[in-house]
């Protein structure tokens, strides 16, 4: 045990922990749960500790012997050694600042084990030309940008296993259903190739509110003014930051602005929520669709994945989709959580990053591990029960609206319904009222027309 | 043309209208939409203008003459005369001082035009003992008790429809679904109660909610100190109030709390969008059971009400759930919204009072509406597809559940695999391996028996 | 009176009237409110039905005098003439049938009515190649396209209302305030900088989102198969309805996804959210540094617009940001409505974009109006108290950060702690203990210094 | 290892672990997080498997021999022993199943390893009578009403600690702010105590809420019919579950609604939102009123927890409400994942339990430690700061409103408006203007006076 001391007073340490005194007062005063700030945040942190050693050396603001610990404590924290060390909660208030002081300490008694000559010092050294509010919010960008990949490799795969469905089931065709109404006949191809579609603006979206998060606030320190930074360093820092992270990295144009506002923060978690609107819609459908196996709708087979009842020996049921489902709820919620937080910022910070990169860096997570075991064990090895989706178009009325180009809306109407109710099918009624050559009759209803465009229309 | 002064300036205003300058800037300052405060909100203030002058009268602080004017005014003002004067926003700044002073000023206007002798001033004797801060959320409260009226009798209304709908149906056999997958038999009757039984707790919890609604700050003023209030007024104006309104109105035990904390009214939207998501589950249902009707579920026949498709003749679509599941969204937007107005309320007061009772109070008319056009024109007309349902659960083979007592689960299980696989009844596998008494076979798939609670189940 | 027949039944209808018999069904069954479609809306669907009678009339399936008394027909009614035809209601049922039927109705009438040897029939002609599931979602976001104009101009007049104020007050020292404590100074004319920079970004989001509304699924037909509807037509309807609007309209790239899927409104709605966010976070920092006047931050001067209070006798509240907080909010429930209806979407249609569709409209034009009090009623007007805030600067010891390069964290903390303690100013005590030169600390506390970039720091 | 067979296929299971086929299914089929379900939630689960088994052993329908294994198994798990054999994740499809079924693999196979003579079925034996959708329900039910706890004991504290700062600061004066301007004067008793009353509601609010959370549908089986349970059992279970599980447990009136309907989730959910909605209005209050030190309004302070600023030595942060406020925002977040889970179920059943227990689990979690350190960490601790307070009183004009009945409103307006010109305290105008007798003038402005009820007033 050892005694530290900061401006509210002092406490024992453990001789043993790489943090130290701003650590422990966080652990204290933020029980919420016992989630440490994501392993992303941390990282990104580390990084810019060790860009900024770096520049500050260069600079000749930093010792170089103070800047070599520190690097070499930042390279082995990156390596993953001491994570637990890095414990300042995920929930916190502080805007950042218990992360931000859980690294610097973290870094400076690390430095120091490693290089017991040199002393440093947390705030001065490990946290020289930065303050919370320029590393925080940028290492929370760059977890989200990490964040990201994984979401978009599995989306991506979603895609190719739909487009791959789309090629099998080309020719298979259906009836579609408008406001769950049978309406015209169509091919599951058309319908996993439109689901493709959807996803691909997804794939789009995050992409474009991806690059709004590359803009860092790095060099503005404590409110944007860049006051206690270099201008060497604020002409540094950005690029020796991509450097050490791999990320493509910019500066922000208006540094006031990037240090309080939080839009970006919304835009990143609107898109996440777009994307958690279609996984549902797609869901649902996947559900609605493999509805049966008797009293449903029977046309698609979802891969059984487990017994479905405790009480109901051999009933399989659609869990994939519902648990994707459920996680698109949750996204869905945390949008309204990180709108609140972004919208209670006030002046010339927003105190509520915080929850809004917990919850953005989860959502990254669930959704990514939600679209893997859906392409995985639901997409990639469901089928088309064809027999049912055939049946379905033989035996759907609807399909003559096909005639109305011909006979007029009122008279197809009265056609259709003269059909449901006599149980006829539409074409033998129409070859008994010669109403058409019974060639036209045959083609318009021939399956390889039906979901086709009906470009000969005449009158 | 006359000029009009406040503490901003001067203003000409017609000498037409009743209302004065306070109205004509806040139609200036607000020009969101064009539409006026709530008409009960109008009604509900003048209402309370008209108790307090009796009350202020009584009290010996407004002379006679004063109070018989102001009385005469709000009485015309009740019966619906001169309504074209009440046009202050809906949705404004000023917390409601521009709708009270609007009341404040035609009020004033209409007494001095009725009794041409006696001068009477907007706030000194019409607002007296008053604050926009007791009486608008007074009056709020009170519009929305007289709104509740027509809710709850909308919604009795379905729910007695649906009672109706369960006696008609008790004995009508039918698959219960399961996270959409077939599950064991029951009854629509049982399916109609459940639905009622469901729509009464939303009447129970909209009359408790309501109740905290009936609550009022009236004497508290500015901040719930009651200043520049009697003694007098302060002890008589809610029993006014309630004497003029006939609502059952009482003090709030915390004035000071009662002006500044918004939470009844989440308490209050709470029970809207609980109420709407129970209508959305409900419209959900009947488009599910509804679709078709060949390609789709078509077990429940809704009411024709219009031509469904400008394209496919004879379409037909359940318009009428499709409407109640969008005011069912729009009611749970509007809950965040009411949310987010309620928890941005500052000191002593919340500013935000405005959007708040013009969501709400649409939310109810909305509300009613939609239950009514969906008794009216849905629920009272549909029917059950008898012949349809009763032949999904003859081709149900989940139905053997009902064996797993007598057989053991994965017994059970193997049995309604081979059913399926081989499209044989299970019945007729059963009789077949003898594994049963015949007898007891016949029994346990009766379908008088399906549905029922199994109690003679021995092992 | 007539009798007008459809698949339903039969009613009769005004001789007057142009609407026809879907219209009347429609009143019936979606009375939620008395709010018609929006007559952007209906202005989109008109010019809709203009270009494809062109287009038809082109492709030889539409008789010339037919489609000549469409044209004019829609020509009068593009010109606002008749509108009290155009009542099918807002909020519906029927995924927007009502509201095409509506339209179809009135240009069949009005062109028999311009042209009486000509008999138009609503569906075979004026609705010819179309169904309601391309036209009206493409006329919805036509309408969107239109409505979007006047949000941009009433940000961008923001957007040079607040640079303007940058450069009034560029240096105008302030006290900066992070989590609302008080933090190391900057400028006014920064923070006018700033949020002009934030709503630059709204405007980039807008204008994105609204390209993803001008590719349009017309011709797609009920499912986006195409449908009844000529090669030709598909070829030329997007290109013929971009001439008759003047919008910059493309077709859709699949045309079942567009039909079904209704992200693209999601993240519309999205854009919008945010920037609600925003003007969030600008009217609750205009309402906190606008505090007082004697008790609160009492930094800037908002214009004074109307009398506060109706007890309180001159008192003056920030009533525009009020009304821009609380059109936020509605802002922000409108997403929730419309990710939910967006979720709910099944199959090949969305029923829900009746809901949609008037949420949205109705928020631009409300954020449009707010966009537009706030410039010309508030920000404008606005001043800086400079006496104040340079009062505040020069009374904050929190300033003394800029010693933490030469003192240290620690010896900085231990004399700004001393100077508030002891109520003397950093200065003094600098002077008094001799730790820097005379010079240095004068020029480190100049007002001319203090927010800029401290870029010669050395150690 | 050893294989087992379900009815999908079959699996090699670790012989060490207590589950069995259907859990390590569930870990491959949702990989979503590494979260268990809710240790309450399996713990409730436990006490029904050991209710049922007393049941079903009276009911004579479960062999004495397997009844004592299983109870005594039970008994183990509720002792907290083999806690890492419940794995099920939180996050899940299935409705459930998985938990329930990870239950009953852990209590058969725990069953047979503590009574080796005996083999014990999960299904046949652990399940009997039972199905996931009305024991999952009910445990979930359970975990609620036990979590409920802890957040009933923290707000009790809150409240507790509101009663105390009511009443040492019963006398000391502020100024009210309403809509942030400067409004009558008020004391700080006077605030304590309405943020008192304000958490008293949510108290009952939460009572009320959780009442229908005691309302279970054991005994309804797999969709409220009772299939497969005996008479017998339905008629005892309830009572033993509460007698095992020590909570005020009830049968619930219709068992196909309770099986079906989640609308008690969204009403319990909208008690936390709404108490969320209130712990943020309190934690704004408690940054505003202790914002400064010096350039904010400095009347509050709260006990400093942590260094602020890894920049900005000694400044010191509202930490503690920081982090309330952002608990409300997650719960607010959740809040509509619950209502949009709750609106998304379908017919006999809503899947999307889990994703509903898991949050609303989290939400009391969460809440009752936001509390716990909102007590302990800020409001025990805070203290006013009294000159500040009085000296803003002395310095507000607006005071003056209390000499509106004997002045008139304009001409205090007047005033008011010359007082803050001159920069003249308005008493002093007063006396010099001989408006009033200067006695009145001193009493009405007596502090001991100002925040009263002034019932004196005459005219």
């Amino acid at each position: 045990m050892h005694i530290e001391t900061d401006c509210i007073g002092s406490l024992p340490i453990d001789d043993e922990v790489l943090y130290g005194i701003n650590t422990v007062r966080a652990l204290t005063n933020f029980p919420i749960s016992r989630e440490p700030a994501d392993p992303l945040l941390f990282k990104s942190l580390i990084m810019i500790k060790k860009a900024a050693a770096t520049v500050n050396q260069a600079a000749g603001t930093l010792p170089a012997a103070k800047a070599k610990a520190i690097i070499a404590a930042c390279n082995e924290l990156l390596l993953g050694r001491h994570s637990e060390a890095l414990v300042a909660p995920a929930i916190q208030g502080s805007a950042g600042t218990s992360v931000n002081m859980n690294v610097n300490e973290v870094v400076a008694k690390l430095a120091h084990r490693l290089s017991p000559a040199t002393k440093v010092h947390p705030n001065d050294d490990v946290n020289r030309c930065q303050s919370t509010n320029d590393t925080y919010p940028s290492a929370g960008k760059m977890a989200l940008l990490q964040g990201q990949q994984g979401l978009l490799q599995a989306l991506d795969r979603l895609s190719a296993a739909l487009h791959t469905k789309a090629k099998t089931y080309q020719s298979t065709i259906k009836v579609a259903r408008t406001q769950l109404q049978d309406a015209v006949p169509m091919t599951y191809g058309q319908s996993f190739h439109a689901y493709a579609s959807m996803f691909g603006r997804d794939l789009t979206r995050l992409r474009a509110a991806a690059a709004a998060l590359s803009r860092l606030n790095l060099g503005g320190t404590a409110v944007g003014t860049g006051l206690n930074a270099t201008a060497f360093y604020r002409a540094h820092i950005i690029e020796a930051t991509a450097k050490v992270s791999g990320l493509p990295l910019h500066g922000a144009p208006d540094l006031i602005d990037a240090t309080q506002n939080a839009d970006v923060y919304v835009d990143y978690s609107n898109a996440l929520k777009t994307l958690a609107v279609n996984l549902g819609k797609f869901a649902n459908d996947l559900r609605l669709l493999g509805s049966g196996p008797q009293a449903g709708l029977n046309e698609l087979k979802l891969p059984a994945r487990q017994a479905g009842s405790s009480i109901m020996p051999s009933k399989v049921n659609p869990v994939i989709p519902e648990v994707v489902n459920q996680v698109a709820f949750e996204v869905m919620g945390h949008n309204v959580t990180v709108t609140m937080a972004a919208e209670a910022g006030q002046l010339e910070l927003n105190a509520f990053e915080p929850i809004i990169f917990r919850d953005l860096l989860q959502d990254q997570r669930y959704m990514a591990a939600a679209l893997t075991t859906l392409v995985d064990h639901c997409v990639s090895g469901l089928t088309v029960n064809e027999a049912q989706a055939t049946h379905n178009v033989a035996h759907s009325a609807i399909a003559a609206t096909i005639l109305s180009p011909y006979l007029g809306y009122q008279a197809t109407a009265n056609l259709i319904q003269q059909a449901v109710s006599t149980s006829q099918p539409v074409q033998a009624l129409l070859h008994a009222g010669h109403q058409l050559p019974d060639a036209l009759i045959d083609q318009l209803f021939s399956p390889a027309v039906l979901p086709q465009f009906s470009s000969q229309v005449q009158r």
